[in-house]
């Protein structure tokens, strides 16, 4: 038998296209002689769908594209994800499904029984879990059809009462299939690695894996699809971050084998997880630039290292051309602000400009004048600078059809070191899933060959140069401590005690998740972030406002 | 037997607070002869808690609330919602509970068995679902103990395969006990009664119901906690929007007879959908302040009926001493724009100022002249008018400790008909859940007795004054057709063919939701909208920026 995975990128909603992507991968794999092609979970819609998936009419779409991929399903079979709706008249609408079409029509549909409703994920909102077990049958395989998180109620704490594969496994299948929207975090690769190698090990099964590539707003979806043996063993893996198709010739004479067509089984690649990060963020760019319809991209120049970084990896998602930077000094900037800039945009061969803020801040001082002439210099003069800014950058984007990305960095979107409508705009957070001392990190990795980033970018002492001689360093701790803290609390979901526990000063632990937390306002009205944490502020952190806990 | 039932306000994670109310309600119904008291749901903690849920330290917070209260539950017994840790090792690590104190012990436990999942609820990713059944004992009385939704799966199309009162019925109880937090909605209480009623009905048991009061960020709870008989009737009724504790003697001689102490049964109120409205409106804002320690608002006053309406809900809410307005006029403003806000502002007796933006603009265009010089005024233009509006209220409200209010209608929201960064600044949006056409009804029921909001406010045109004589009207339907389609296609969640079926224009349906669906990145970066229908924009409405459906 011949079988055919595909992990292709899909946009979500976009079902013409979707479909006719589908159909010419089964086309493709047809002409190859494959007997079965398998896609990823709801490949059909686009995951994730959210509420889309409320709408009659999105299901109906979704219901014609699986007719319509049906009828290429003459001399192959395919699997296909996409949602079906619930028969019965009684719990949820949906069934979050994999279609097996064969000889042109649906043969049988097997439904996700594990949902998951926690960080990012919201299915339990859409789906009605499964409850009754079958295998799927094809020439002469027995196969355990499973999706997604199906295969990941394996830890110390399983947060499911059912475990799919242990009713699967009853019925004595031959190998697994596992078809998922699995997306990427800096863990994520190698957590789903070892799912799919305990999964293997349990219960002695080969598993043909196809995961989704691409990005959805702010969701990186990292593909990675593969094939494990039935003794743990990754015996070959599709690409990560682009769209890769790959057949297998499986034999089950005495012992199942699996043979790649075209090429030799690679084993699973070596993973650099800073090369990852940066593709996963490039790829995240990238798509939300597409699938907008956009494709010029202004950001402001400070010449830190945050704008730095993003500058780079949107030069590299959307081309050189199509960057523009804006330098927009002010009185408090240093010369090396300026210098340090020129270098960058010289090393990436971008178009860089110089914007004075003085005269429209001293317009705004003078208009605020009556109120203000009584006080001192202060915050509410610092954001004015930067929200001058970010009204310089809107305008320039308005006018000439660019995206304004945001650099906020995690670390100071945490603490609230930022001005909101300031330099918290932007139509996407490139890095705010990164800490700061994770920034410096992944740019020593950019320029491990040669000086991309300017050196001087990477050492100087971090600056908002909102006041004389500002230093990040007079109202934030070292990043070194900081992060930490952060993650604890953030990533690790520790209360003060437990993290004070960890070594860090009582006192400091509570300022800083106090900050935290009286930033919940800023952070509901930031961009979408792109998420490479297991923990990301956005859609997958949900805390409110106005809570009392800790503050 | 006499049980209270007790309608407070919490605030989410104030433990000590919300322990301490909860206390001292417990005496004083012990003082008052009581023998059982009802809080509402996840009354320790908060409704809702959100991801705070994930920390392990707020559940020990919330465990020792529940001990400390149970300290006081001598001479009387007290049932208090709460979260519970799941003792098994398996499924989600809590429960939402009921907690039967008794004795100053944790006599018992309920378990929710429904957990909402839809909308702005996210109960099942917290919470594991109770799937054991039995009644609590008291008194002489059997009881059923159910939470919130437990009562709710009563429709066509049920959400849940369990109904809770058809296990608990076959235990044969006297009555039932509802612990809720259900947040207001402009249909709500209607439903709200309709499913007590149905649900008394049914099982022909009465009822005793308590829900929280309060705003939570962007969730208003109104209360209206009451008593029903066993057949439908509603007996009595606390109050809606305020907290209110009211004390009942129950008997079961011959038939089960309820008697209000200290007054006469009241049945249900009769609603005034406006009041209610105008009262919910009001209890949001003033509890979003209270709860971040702020007292003040600023916002602009453009001289339209937006601004209008939130600065009278603002006043209410706030006091009108704690309400600063500015008006900030342009060229394009109308002479009525100013005389209209000001009469406004006197008729409120509000601090009223005005600041001129023309020149901060024109220095913001001189800095753009460069780029922009070859170009005609268009939208950027516009833009830069409203954010520089944005950006000096903002300097205020950071500068005197204030929040800004932000003043979009839903109508406008819905079609991006407003600027990010500009006019949809505010750290909370009042009137974002309303239609236009629903602002003026809101209106007219304020004016109702004397001309508060001045009559040309309602009667004029409305529009944005960017540009010259620039009306809404110029490129958006008018308001009457706009919000039907806008309705049909949020709330009802109709796609195009259902809506053009329902007798409007076909490409007239297509053109408004595609500004709908364009305009996600702006509403992924608007402030908290406090909810008042059943669709609001906000966390209870999930949709990808990058999705293509309709686009």
């Amino acid at each position: 038998m011949k079988i055919t995975l595909s992990q292709l990128s899909f946009h979500t909603g976009n079902f013409e296209g979707n479909t006719q992507k589908i159909i010419s991968a089964i086309n493709d794999a047809k002409a190859l002689g494959s007997d079965l092609i398998v896609f990823a979970e709801l490949a059909t819609c686009g995951y994730p769908a959210r509420d889309f998936l409320e709408f009659e009419d999105f299901i109906t779409k979704a219901e014609y594209s699986i007719l319509e991929i049906a009828k290429h399903c003459f001399g192959i079979a395919a699997i296909v994800g996409s949602p079906r709706r619930n028969p019965v008249i009684e719990g949820k609408d949906l069934f979050n499904s994999a279609f097996l079409l064969v000889d042109g029509k649906i043969q049988q549909t097997i439904d996700k029984t594990l949902l998951p409703n926690y960080d990012i994920f919201d299915e339990y909102r859409y789906f009605e879990p499964n409850s009754k077990f079958e295998l799927i049958h094809l020439n002469g395989f027995k196969i355990a059809l499973t999706i997604c998180e199906d295969l990941w109620n394996l830890n110390d704490n399983p947060m499911y009462l059912t475990t799919p594969m242990d009713e699967l496994n009853k019925l004595n299948p031959d190998f697994v299939i596992n078809i998922a929207a699995s997306p990427y975090s800096k863990t994520q690769i190698e957590e789903r690695r070892l799912t799919l190698k305990l999964n293997s090990l349990k219960y002695q099964l080969p598993i043909f894996y196809v995961n989704h590539i691409g990005a959805q707003t702010h969701l990186i979806f990292d593909g990675g699809s593969c094939v494990y043996d039935n003794n743990g063993e990754g015996l070959d893996e599709l690409s990560y971050f682009s769209e890769e198709t790959c057949s297998y010739k499986i034999s089950n004479t005495t012992v199942f084998r699996v043979e790649p067509i075209q090429r030799s089984l690679n084993g699973l690649s070596i993973r650099n997880k800073y090369e990852d990060l940066e593709n996963a963020l490039t790829l995240g760019i990238k798509q939300y630039f597409l699938k907008l319809g956009f494709s010029k991209a202004i950001l402001g120049l400070s010449g830190g290292i945050d704008s730095a970084l993003v500058t780079y990896l949107a030069a590299k998602a959307l081309g050189k051309e199509n960057i523009w930077t804006i330098m927009l000094p002010s009185k408090f900037s240093s010369d090396h602000s300026i210098f340090d800039s020129e270098k960058l945009a010289k090393n990436l061969g971008i178009k860089n400009d110089k914007m004075e803020i003085e005269n429209t801040f001293q317009s705004f001082l003078e208009t605020l004048s009556p109120y203000f002439a009584e006080t001192s210099f202060g915050l509410p003069e610092e954001n004015l600078q930067s929200r001058t800014r970010g009204v310089l950058l809107m305008a320039l984007a308005n006018k000439f059809g660019y995206i304004l990305l945001n650099t906020s960095n995690k670390s100071e979107l945490a603490v609230g070191y930022g001005t909101l409508y300031g330099d918290m705009c932007g139509g996407l957070s490139v890095i705010g899933d990164l800490y700061k001392t994770e920034i410096y990190e992944l740019c020593q990795y950019i320029n491990r060959k040669e000086e991309i980033i300017p050196k001087n970018i990477l050492e100087k002492e971090p600056s908002a140069e909102l006041r004389p001689d500002q230093k990040d360093s007079d109202s934030l701790p070292p990043y070194e401590i900081l992060d930490q803290i952060l993650n604890f609390y953030i990533e690790e979901r520790l209360g003060p005690i437990q993290i004070t526990d960890k070594g860090f000063e009582g006192d400091l632990v509570r300022r800083i998740l106090r900050m935290v937390n009286m930033n919940e306002w800023k952070r509901w009205q930031a961009p979408p972030v792109l998420r490479v944490s297991k923990k990301a502020f956005g859609p997958g952190r949900r805390v409110p406002i106005s809570g009392k806990y800790l503050s």
